[in-house]
């Protein structure tokens, strides 16, 4: 077994942050010896879960000091956030895995329109790699710096890179109807998410205004240049909020060029993800549920009417974060993609 | 104010049956004289939340004894066992409120096809009003038997009848993304609706196949028929479970035939339910909770990429079945329409 | 029928204010004229819930405007605030029922320790009633202040009265092990009550330290004061959160001082509670959920080695505030103490 | 890293099982071998969750098919049916964990008086050890059935152990007020565990009558029988349903026998579990979040009005059955206490 790695995490205090504690915790070739955040405090002041687990006492943010202890770093900072502290890791050669969405998106322009930010970070941008392994292994296993994916783009990409793919569908158009756990919210406490607003609640959000959206078709235009169609993708997403605390579902409603056969699709999906160890084509309807609390992302089709239905769903803060965070790292440092993950 | 009239609960065991009661129990016009159930049992051993409420205890189904006292039946029975009592109680002049789907669809053998079930009460199918006031007010008024709708399908028509009915959008490919509470599913203890099973679990089921499809194809349809176009209409109707206990959401997408401005489609929607005290037209994006135990639908619609969205939603129990029924009723009677439903 | 009377909510924004005005909307003899929130802002901005049910738009509270419009005024703001507001309206004929914990406490010195707050109106502490019908009824229909109870409180006492006043268990050492649903928290966010922090989890907090225990201890002090003992009632109250919006239970263990029979209690407090309309003593466990959305208080008694445990629960935002506000509100206008409330 | 032994699940369908498959396939010193159920049927169509997890296909039991490939076995068999399965494996060899209750209670009669059943396997009950690895680590070295506790015992002896053992506290009167989410309740659908009936409720159940009970006070009274005092303890045990997946927490009311100090009681907590690396103490009111999805029993103390309290909570499908069932594994098969379990 390789030798241990120092890792820090950049903002320690967010749900995404914990679940990466959690996993690295476990990992062989890992070891946590840096947490940041804004105060001083004992990381299970900040977690009470990891109490007898995790001894470490938060330090605020220092780039050289991170240098100075760990080869990687995984940033769970809110966007705009981590473009101010990567070029300063990049610098000092740490590797980094960024949560936030700085990195996603190529253009700048789409970035400042999306997020109402410049993006001050040109050159992180061409460096960094989108981190979703089932696309673009080969890439990530030489990047100094990846952007991690969305969850809900997690799910979406997924759910439609095959379809995208194999141009089997009309890329105009395309529904993913999307819901959601409260968690993916984050930990910042707001009217939204207080629990007697969203507990027994059910309601869509932010429709036609997701930042998830840009990313998405980025991607999946991406997926699909190669092909006859070098046309872009285009989609109408719909976020929901479900009274949960995690999983993802969406129900992506796409219409085929050539009449769809359930049964062929299937195989088709099968055969798109055989070297990817998370991706399960499964036959039933899958629940949010079976894949909480792992790193899979279940994924079915139906031919409803003509149309095709790919139903698919993750864990948000595992596959949909911190999961695939952990992925990226196993291959970047050269571990089975799976080591801390089962 | 007009004389109570005695009514009957027929079926008084599940969650529209308990609604029924709590409603009626307010309503000046009504009285409950008479609740069946297969046992003789204590109404609030049944429904302990009834206790000191209503002192009544169910005696098992006998036609003549409902006719005898009751000029009114409300039936809270599973579909194929209605039909069996619907023409015993008309054939003594009970009118009747039939809350299963026996009497929703007009046609014979479209029943059969989703119910797995011969309809053997063909004059009660001639007869029945199907009981959406917001459609059917004036026929309502005067019936005899009413087939009370189901959830999904108040839910979806509503959303769809002014875009139909005003020939706005392509009635092909009509996309409804449906996300219903738990007691949706009924009393009756399943796997599925298992407490550890669907809580933290979000999922699709039912995926082309939901009884429901062919009720929002026949009502929409009808709606559409005087228009310029007479072509039937064409739903893909997914249904999903959440993890709460009631209320329903619908995202709803349809192709305009010509293009569709936010503005102007909520004004047409005000419009069109301007007599209809139970739906409210919204500007924000509607939370189940907010109209959950209520009798209130809300609307609202909104334009991403030239695509309409209509987002609605109501609560399952009430405006999806027992609060629909007393509006009915309050309609057959001569009571104000909101009588005990505000 | 009464004719009726113009009231006020102070303090609109709240859970409790939110079932005040769901109530006042349904009760023949008042009508909402006023409602205060520190911005102007339309009353269905703040509760869309209430969209299309009630027309009014907050104004910032100004004690002559409220005299001018109104001669009852309920009161839905934080401790500390009330007795600000409280003794101008006092001063202008305004009649007030005082939904936070400003008046309950008879001891300025107790208020002082508990609250960290010096209490600065001493005349209304004189004037106000404990408004607890099911204890106080006499004197709230000749109140122009009402303490209206706390919901811990109102849950403990009306478990509690009935042995206390028959002087049938030691008044040290009691026992309240109660667990409440999340709106008992109010609605401003706080982590505690965030979403993903209290949903899936189960907690004590406040141990020992809950402001709701003076308040029961001087009220059953009060009901033992003129039985063979005058000693003072001493709990040990342990509060809990349950993750659900609504409903308090509690389970409360006291020991008799003669042997106890289940029988017998019962008897007992059926006798006790015969005049009071919302206390329902039952023989099965009681659900939450069976009182829930209701003004009922449902108790229950069992024997377990010798001990008594009493197990009561209500609706924390009903009869536990806004429920036993309008029943006090009834008492005071000359109302069926039940109006509005069944 | 020794060689793996083969082992077998039996009783497959249910939630423990589950999580001991999941736990199962981290173990590097374990295989599941062989699993069975009633039906022959994948085990992926039982738990879904599974799927490309474990690929195996359940078989009716058979005893000899069991000893002839596993050297151990996990029972997730209802209570009764366990004996009848026992003495079969035992005869055979293979080494049993029970998690049911079949040999918990050493005494026959009081077994049949809980369990309405007669104990047909007194050979059993003599060779089994109580599976409380924090009691008889050194018993569970070398036992060959083990009695795998119940998820309410368990909170409830680690949360009083130390103080019995200090002969500290009055050992009658001991009140445990517990409060457990649903999957505690097991999979088979029942009306009470039905989702609309449990979500949005809370309640007590079985109070006084709970199995649980004389298991309680027969492991304290054997923890207290070598003290100054050879009494049995004795308690109050009242069970609560919490609508939660997973988690138990019990808040624990005993009187000292000298006045008690919080901050002595933590370190005496302390010492007595500092060879326990699955039990922490804390200073802060711990929540089910903290220690749900790990084999972590969390415990603190508070002193109020001379009581001690004692709150406690863990896990109940893991450290309170599937967790301490493979850290008994591990004790007998000379693994690392914690192996798999971190």
């Amino acid at each position: 077994m390789s030798q241990r790695v120092d890792v820090a995490v950049i903002g320690a205090s967010g749900y995404t942050a914990l679940e990466l504690f959690k996993i690295l915790l476990r990992h062989p070739g890992a070891r946590v010896a840096l947490a940041t955040s804004r105060q001083d405090e004992r990381l299970d002041s900040l977690h009470p879960s990891l109490a007898g687990r995790l001894d470490l006492t938060c330090v605020p943010f220092d780039a050289q000091q991170v240098a100075d202890h760990c080869q990687y770093a995984f940033l769970g900072l809110p966007h705009a956030a981590s473009m101010e502290v990567v070029p300063q890791l990049r610098a000092r050669g740490v590797k980094v895995i960024d949560l936030s969405a700085d990195y996603r998106l190529k253009d700048k322009e789409t970035y400042a329109d999306w997020y109402n930010h410049k993006h001050t970070d040109p050159n992180g941008l061409a460096e960094a790699v989108y981190g979703l392994p089932e696309l673009y292994r080969s890439r990530i296993v030489q990047a100094g710096l990846i952007a991690n994916p969305g969850c809900y783009t997690s799910t979406s990409i997924l759910a439609l890179a095959p379809l995208v793919a194999h141009n089997a569908i009309e890329r105009s158009g395309i529904i993913i109807d999307a819901k959601s756990g409260v968690s993916g919210g984050g930990r910042t406490p707001k009217l939204s998410f207080h629990f007697p607003e969203c507990n027994e609640s059910f309601t869509a959000y932010g429709v036609g205004r997701h930042r998830h959206t840009p990313e998405i078709e980025q991607v999946l235009s991406d997926v699909g240049a190669n092909t006859g169609s070098g046309d872009p993708v285009d989609v109408i997403f719909t976020p929901h909020l479900v009274p949960m605390d995690r999983g993802i579902l969406a129900t992506i409603y796409a219409t085929p060029k050539t009449p769809a056969v359930e049964h062929d699709l299937l195989e088709m999906y099968r055969e798109f993800y055989k070297a990817s160890p998370f991706v399960r084509v499964v036959g039933h309807l899958p629940a949010t549920k079976d894949s909480a609390h792992t790193n899979f992302c279940d994924i079915t089709i139906r031919v409803v009417k003509g149309r095709i239905l790919v139903i698919t769903c993750l864990d948000n803060l595992l596959k949909g974060a911190s999961g695939v965070a952990v992925q990226n790292f196993n291959l970047m440092t050269g571990h089975p993609e799976t080591t801390a993950l089962l």
